[in-house]
C-alpha cells in the first residue's frame, strides 16, 4: 500500500486525534475505539486512511487489534515497579524489604538481619586520618572528575591484591566503580538484554534478585550446597535452556557462609565453557577470609569469569568504591557504559580508599576484625542454638550464620513480629528465588551481640508458633 | 500438539545437544542446522521431537527458521556496544568521544571542549575545611550506608533552594543520588522501556544521547531556538508519534547557553498535558544564573515535570552528589530502584556537600564565580570572533559559548587536528542527534583562557580549510 504525501499527512492527523483522546482520557485504557467507518465519516477522511492510522498505532503499541471485534486502547505504560516484577510476594519477604528496613532503621534499632557491621567494627581512625590527608591534597583530587578507568594507583593496588588470590590481572583490566552493586549493574547492562535468563544460587544475596528485576531478565536458581551450587542440577538447568549469566559469591557465600570447593569450581567452569555461560564472581567478602578459598577467576584466568569486589564491608559503606576485573577486550565497552551512566564518578571515594589501604594499620585492622568476628560467630551461634535456632553450617569466616528455625516456624512471621519491637531480621525467603527457605534466617553476628536480640527473637518465635 | 513426560525429556535432550554444539563452536553463527530427518535418525528420536526442539530454540532466539530453507544458528549475543547503537558515526563526533577525551586528558592538555571548570575555579578551601570537619564526625557518618532517600538535612536544604526558584517541594519528594547523570539514569529505568521514544533538543548535552542509547530507546530531536525548543515543530512531532519522555535543560541550556522563555515554557507544558509526556528538567547549571529564568517544574508543580540537579559543576566533581525532585507517588518506586542498583550509596559525598553548602563562604564563592565567568565570556567571545568563530547568542550566564565556525569548516576536522596538539575541543555534531551542527562548536570559557587554545584553533582551522 503506497500513500502519497497528502495521504501521509491525513494519516498523521488521524493518529494525532486518537493519541490526544487517549492522553486527555476521553478514551480510557481498554476502551473500544470508534469503528473505521464511523471515524472516517466523522473526520472526513477515507476508510483506508483510518485503517493505516490504526495499523500504525497498533505497531506503536498504543492500541490493540482484536480480530473480528475491533480496536482497543492498550493499557498505559506505568512506571516500573520492582515489586510488581516477578512472582507476587508478601512484602516482608520481598528482596527489597530487608534492604529498606535495614537502611531505614533508627540508630537505636537492632539489625541482626542487615548485611554490614556496626561503625566501631570498621577502621574509623584510618578513615579520619585519610580525610585529614585528603584535605591537603592537590586541587584536582578534590574538585575534578575521575578518569574513565579510575584512579591508577588504586587499580594497581587492587591488581596486586588479586594476584595474591591467584587472579593474574593487569591494572588496565581493572575498572573502578562506585560500589560492588554498581559493578554488577554495569555488567548486566553490558551483558544481558531484557528477557535473557540469568542463574543465581538458592539462597543468594537478596539484592541480586532486585537488581536483576530492574534489568527485566528471567531469574533461575540452583540450590546451593556447603561446597558450591548443586552441580548436577546446575548441569541439568544449563542443558534445558540458554542462560546468559551466572552470578555468585565463591569465597564466602552470602547468606550461607559456605565455601566453594575446588572440585565444584572445576566442574562449574567446564559447564560454563560447554554452555557459553559468563560468570560474575562477587568477591565482596574477600577480606574476611582466614584461609584462601578457590576463586573461579583464578582457575579461569578471567576468560568466562568476571570478578567484582568492593570495600564497603571492611573499610567504609559511606565512602564506597568498587571494581570490576574482566577480560581486556571487554574493558572499552564497559568504560563507554560507565561514562554514559555515571560520567567520571567516585574520584574522592577512590582517593580515600587508596589512602586507607596504604595506611599500614589496615592490615592490622583486618587481623583484629577476623578474630572479633570469629569470637562473635561462636558466641552468637551458641546463643541461637540455646533457643532452637541451628546454623546450617559452621562458616570458615565472615559475618553471616544461615540458620534453621525450630520446626514449623515461618521466618517471615518471626521477622514481622520482631520488627514491631525494632529488631530488623532477614527472613530466608528474601534470599530464595524458589521460595524454599521459609524456615531459614540469616544472622549477622556482629549485629547480634545485644541481649535484646535474643529476648525479642524468643518472644517472636513463641508468637509465630501460636499463629 | 501434546507431549508426554518422556517426549518432553527427549525434546530437552535434543535442545541440549544443539545448545552444546553451538557453545563449543561445532556449529558456528550462521551455520545451517542438520535437517529434521537427519538429526532425528542420528539421535534416534522421532521427527516430531526434533521439530518441537527446533521450534523451542527458535522461540529462545538461539536459532532462526528460514521457511523453505531450514534452520540456522543465530548470531551469538554480543555484549552491548554503545557505539554500535544508533546511526554509525565518525568516532570524533560520537557523543562519547568528547567525554572520553576530556576525562582522559593529561594535566598539561588544554580542554576548551570539556564541560567543567579548572580546579581553581571551584571552592577548594571550603572543600578542605569540609574534609577536616568530616574527619571529626560520628562513626556512622564515616562508615555506614546512606538512608534510602539520603541525608535528611541536605534534602531539606535542597528543598529550600528549589523553593527560592519557585519549585515548591517537600523534602520527602527529594531523593539524593550520586550525580546528575545518575538521576537521569534512575528516571530512565523508572519511566522508559526499550523501544520507547524519547525527545531531546538539537543540539543537546551529548551524554543524554549516550545514556539513552544504554536504555535502548529511540531518540528523536527537535531544534532548539534562543528561547527554547521550536515549539511548532515540537507540537508536530508529538502529534506524529507517542513519546514517553522529554529531557532538557531550561535555565541555562547546554550547549547553547539559551534561556527558556515563559511563553515557550507555557506552550511546552500544554503539549506535555495534551500528549501525556513526562519532562525531565535537568537544572544542573542553576547556580550559575544571575537572573532567575522560568523553570518548567515551577510552572507545572512537579506534575509532569521532574527536576534533577547536582553540585558537580559549582562545588566538586570529585565528591559528587545529585538529586531528583518528583511527584510524591513516584518516590517509593524510585527508592526501590535506587536500592536495587546502588544500595545505600553516596553518604560521605552528601555529608561533604552539606558541609560546603552550609559554609557561609559558598554564596560568596558563587558570586565571585559568576563575575569571573562573565569576564571570561566577554574575553573568550572576543578572541573567538577575531579568528572568525561567532557565538550563536550571548548567553545570560554559564560557561558555554555555542559558536559557528567560518563557512565551509567542519568542526569534526578541527577537533581532530587540535587533538593532535593536545587540545580537546567539542565538535557540534557530538551534540546533535540530527547531525545538523557540523559547523558549530562548544567552548567552555573557563577552559579557554590560555593563548595556546587560539594558536592551535587557528592552525586547526587553516588545516581543515585546506582539506
Amino acid at each position: 500500500m503506497t500513500i502519497d504525501a497528502r495521504g501521509d499527512t491525513l494519516t498523521s492527523q488521524v493518529m494525532a486525534t486518537i493519541r490526544q483522546r487517549i492522553a486527555n482520557r476521553s478514551l480510557l485504557a481498554g476502551a473500544k475505539l470508534p469503528s473505521i467507518r464511523a471515524l472516517a465519516r466523522n473526520l472526513s477522511v477515507s476508510n483506508s486512511t483510518v485503517v493505516e492510522a490504526y495499523e500504525r498505532l497498533v505497531a506503536e503499541g498504543l492500541i490493540l487489534s482484536r480480530p473480528g471485534s475491533g480496536f482497543y486502547v492498550a493499557s498505559q505504560t506505568a512506571p516500573l515497579s520492582l515489586s510488581e516484577i516477578g512472582p507476587k510476594r508478601d512484602r516482608a519477604i520481598d528482596p527489597l524489604w530487608v534492604s529498606r528496613q535495614s537502611l531505614d532503621a533508627a540508630d537505636s534499632d537492632l539489625k541482626p538481619g542487615c548485611g554490614w557491621m556496626p561503625p566501631d567494627w570498621l577502621p574509623e581512625e584510618s578513615l579520619r586520618r585519610a580525610l585529614r590527608t585528603l584535605s591537603r591534597a592537590d586541587g584536582a583530587s578534590l574538585t575534578d572528575y575521575g578518569t574513565p578507568l579510575g584512579l591508577a594507583p588504586l587499580r594497581q593496588l587492587i591488581g596486586r591484591r588479586l594476584a595474591d588470590k591467584g587472579v593474574e590481572v593487569s591494572p588496565q583490566q581493572i575498572l573502578l566503580t562506585e560500589s560492588g552493586t554498581q559493578s554488577i549493574d554495569l555488567l548486566c547492562r553490558f551483558l544481558v538484554e531484557p528477557g535473557d535468563v540469568v542463574l543465581v544460587d538458592d539462597p543468594c544475596y537478596f539484592n541480586f534478585q532486585a537488581l536483576l528485576r530492574a534489568h527485566r531478565v528471567t531469574i533461575v536458581s540452583v540450590p546451593y550446597t556447603p561446597t558450591g551450587p548443586d552441580i548436577d542440577l546446575f548441569a541439568k538447568v544449563c542443558a534445558e535452556r540458554r542462560h546468559r549469566l551466572y552470578i555468585t559469591n565463591s569465597a564466602i557465600h552470602n547468606p550461607t557462609g559456605a565455601t566453594l570447593s575446588p572440585v565444584v569450581a572445576h566442574r562449574l567452569l567446564k559447564l560454563a565453557d560447554q554452555f557459553a555461560l559468563t560468570i560474575i564472581e562477587d568477591d565482596i567478602f574477600a577480606d574476611f577470609e582466614t584461609t584462601a578459598a578457590p576463586r573461579l577467576a583464578a582457575f579461569d584466568g578471567l576468560e568466562r569469569v568476571i570478578q567484582i569486589g568492593s570495600f564497603s564491608k571492611t573499610l567504609s559503606a559511606s565512602a564506597r568504591c568498587g571494581f570490576i576485573a574482566a577480560r581486556p577486550d571487554w574493558i572499552d565497552g564497559l568504560v563507554d557504559l560507565k561514562i554514559a551512566t555515571t560520567f567520571g564518578g567516585g574520584r574522592l571515594n577512590a582517593e580515600l580508599t587508596l589512602s586507607v589501604l596504604r595506611d599500614g594499620s589496615y592490615r592490622k585492622h583486618l587481623d583484629g576484625l577476623r578474630q572479633r568476628l570469629s569470637r562473635a560467630m561462636v558466641k552468637v551461634g551458641g546463643r541461637l542454638r540455646n533457643i532452637g535456632i541451628v546454623p546450617w553450617l559452621e562458616p570458615q569466616a565472615g559475618m553471616f550464620l544461615w540458620c534453621k528455625l525450630p520446626d514449623g516456624i515461618d521466618s517471615s512471621d518471626v521477622a514481622k513480629a520482631a520488627l514491631a519491637h525494632h529488631v530488623v531480621l532477614a527472613p530466608g525467603n528474601a534470599f530464595s528465588v524458589a521460595q524454599s527457605a521459609g524456615s531459614y534466617m540469616r544472622f549477622n553476628v556482629s549485629q547480634s551481640l545485644d541481649d535484646r536480640v535474643f529476648q525479642v527473637l524468643t518472644a517472636a518465635i513463641r508468637e509465630a508458633a501460636e499463629r
